[in-house]
């Protein structure tokens, strides 16, 4: 049997879940890939002398992974360096390379990609095998939209918001405890780790270049208990989404930000820090990819699908990284969730209803004085007609001059 | 740009949806294949004239697909012969198969894969990469139990009779005025195709011999509208599953029967024709994918996955097809739903709780009397705690002696 060998970069939990699936699953992995996959070296700063480097030759200097022993080299650094010095340096050393990097990929991807032997199966949405289906299983459709669940932890806090009614701060605070969030959660509930995701899903679906810059960002601390309620009793739940679509005239939409979903679409029920992504396509139709987004030995799986099908040979479908004009955030369509407080007067709702009408906003459904009440403030809260964010934008700059006003608006967009 | 010429046996619905995708896809499928995908031949006992074969030959003989001018056989004749027979001539002159035909892989798979270039994405759950996801992405993987909801036909039938309380006659009529199921649904509401796919998936999540025969397959024709409403207070929604197992001991479960799913799983929520597969792996945790499981384009773009892998240079993931034991079903342990139809007389819950008693069954939840009432009949309804098959039929076997009983007793099986 011919054999592969690996040089490891970084030595923390994804590294470690490489290291144990190949230790458990050595056989039957060895046996699919016709190869043996051997731990040639690992590099991390911090040795771990518990963990079991199957044989690996430890060393301090990541230059050491581009050895000539290696053939390999799998980043498990994280963050933009020197992981992206790293990946460049294989590359150009000839080695493969399989990372779980999603800034690396979202940021370096345009320099990094074309014609590399370079797999990052693990860089979106853990152990779901997202990639390889828009890559390969959907390869002869054209994609129409992607929408994911691509955050753990805003679908853990939002999760828990709903199931228990419990406060942003609360639902935050929780999964720190239980490790579904970091100490600082900026990256994750202000929606750049997702942004990062959606990037590359967006790349690959639409052979497009990489642009996170032309990716719209909003997470999910502006969010409350009542917007949650007030959402199931009109039949949605609210996600943090990343939604890529491309638009009849080739121009894509790219946002991450918090949504409204049908009860009944799948991605309702993808609950806690399970992933999801739904793909429309041309010839498949609606497809959906649950699982775990992250975790040591869910990202080991997919970092370790990708190592195999450079084993068995198989190098990188070709990517078009094509320059493709990104929409404007406020030139999207579509239907919006409104709660306007104000105090509870005669007159209040056709006046919204008025500064809505006024720029051709449609109201779909109403939920009016069924709110949280303090002292004789209500909160009107709408669901509109498909329009575009400026026609929004310029409602609402109405809405928010009148004189009943009693708070901010709060705007989420609905997915139907 | 080299070129791949292909074979296409059959010319109904899949293969009809595969010259259009051809068609309307054209360059993404010959960028990313890097290879021109080309339709030399076409064979089918009757031609369609009005089908734009894309220049292929067209022919009534299957043997002219055997020709020197064609790479790979992509057979969408479905059933058993001649569909063998090609695939098997077509592996014996050299070629690459492509096929869409699980009753043939599921009964002959043992003899025509080993070592064969022989890939069948599309033989289970149409759109759904379910082969490509236990095969490639979930390589690093044990697998330990699989659960799909993999008939369409079942699930929308299913689908309609909880939403509008149909009965089954009323949804299989329904069912079948919209074309998802046949004018003889035999097949499909008696678990028959269910069962060739699970048959498959099994094989490939365990490494095992194509074991059909080892299958226990039951339909839905016995389940009424009273117990979908009574799983439903239950927490529950029923679903037909497939379900594959590996226990412990190596010994492995596949079983394909309606189901109670508790309505917080994600399978619960997949509705009318949507197949879903759920695989859960010692290191990727639970995985789910969904999509159509059948239609023209969908099964289609399974297919050209396939076609475009091979075109890619890529060959099926070594196949062991181990001999492995299969658990008799009444050795399976499991929870239960009983329906239980008796006269309404003091006493009668007490003599059902002994006898389910006498053979250790102990039950968790139950609904008494809270039923459809004719005269004085009332329905018991329990979920029992695990037991065996074993112990519940001589448990059932005392009940139905009882003096009170007023009609046969319904049991589903639990999958929590």
């Amino acid at each position: 049997m011919s054999e592969i060998r690996l040089g490891i970069a970084g030595l923390g939990t994804v590294a470690q879940g490489v290291l144990k699936l190949l230790q458990d699953n050595a056989e039957p992995i060895d046996r699919r890939a016709d190869t043996h996959i051997r731990v040639q070296r690992v590099a991390s700063r911090t040795p771990k002398p518990e963990v079991d480097l199957l044989g690996g030759l430890f060393s301090n200097d990541l230059n050491d992974l581009l050895a000539d022993d290696v053939d390999v080299v799998v980043e498990l650094i994280g963050g933009e360096e020197p992981a992206r010095t790293l990946i460049q340096d294989a590359l150009a050393a000839g080695k493969s390379v399989v990372t779980a990097n999603k800034a690396v990929i979202a940021r370096y991807g345009n320099q990094l990609l074309p014609d590399a032997p370079l797999k990052f199966e693990a860089a979106v949405a853990g152990s779901i095998p997202i990639i390889a289906a828009v890559e390969q299983a959907l390869v002869a459709n054209k994609i129409s939209q992607i929408t994911g669940i691509i955050n753990g932890t805003c679908n853990y806090i939002l999760t828990a918001m709903e199931a228990e009614g419990a406060s942003f701060d609360e639902a935050l605070a929780r999964a720190q405890a239980l490790g579904y969030a970091e100490a600082d959660p900026t990256f994750d509930i202000e929606g750049i780790d997702a942004a990062h995701k959606l990037t590359i899903l967006c790349s690959l679906a639409f052979d497009c270049a990489l642009n996170f810059d032309g990716v719209y960002v909003e997470g999910i601390t502006h969010i409350s208990a009542s917007d949650i309620q007030f959402a199931k009793e009109l039949g949605y739940t609210i996600k943090h989404v990343g939604i890529a679509r491309q638009n009849p005239d080739g121009a894509v939409e790219a946002r991450v930000h918090p949504g409204l979903i049908p009860v009944t679409d799948l991605l309702a029920s993808v609950n806690d820090v399970t992933n999801a992504v739904k793909v429309v396509s041309d010839g498949a139709g609606e497809t959906l990819f649950s699982g775990p987004g992250a975790g040591s030995t869910a990202t080991a799986s997919a970092v370790l699908a990708d190592v195999v099908a450079f084993a068995r040979g198989e190098q990188p479908v070709p990517r078009e990284l094509q320059q493709i004009p990104f929409v404007a955030i406020n030139e999207v369509t579509g239907c919006n969730y409104l709660r306007i407080p104000v105090r509870d007067e005669p007159g209040v709702f056709a006046e919204v209803a008025n500064a809505l009408s006024a720029e051709g906003i449609s109201i779909e459904a109403a939920i009016q004085k069924h709110a949280t009440r303090s002292a004789d403030n209500v909160s009107i809260v709408l669901l509109t007609e498909p329009c575009t964010g400026v026609q929004l934008d310029r409602a609402l700059a109405s809405v928010s001059q009148l004189k009943q006003m009693a708070g901010s608006i709060v705007r989420i967009r609905v997915e139907n």
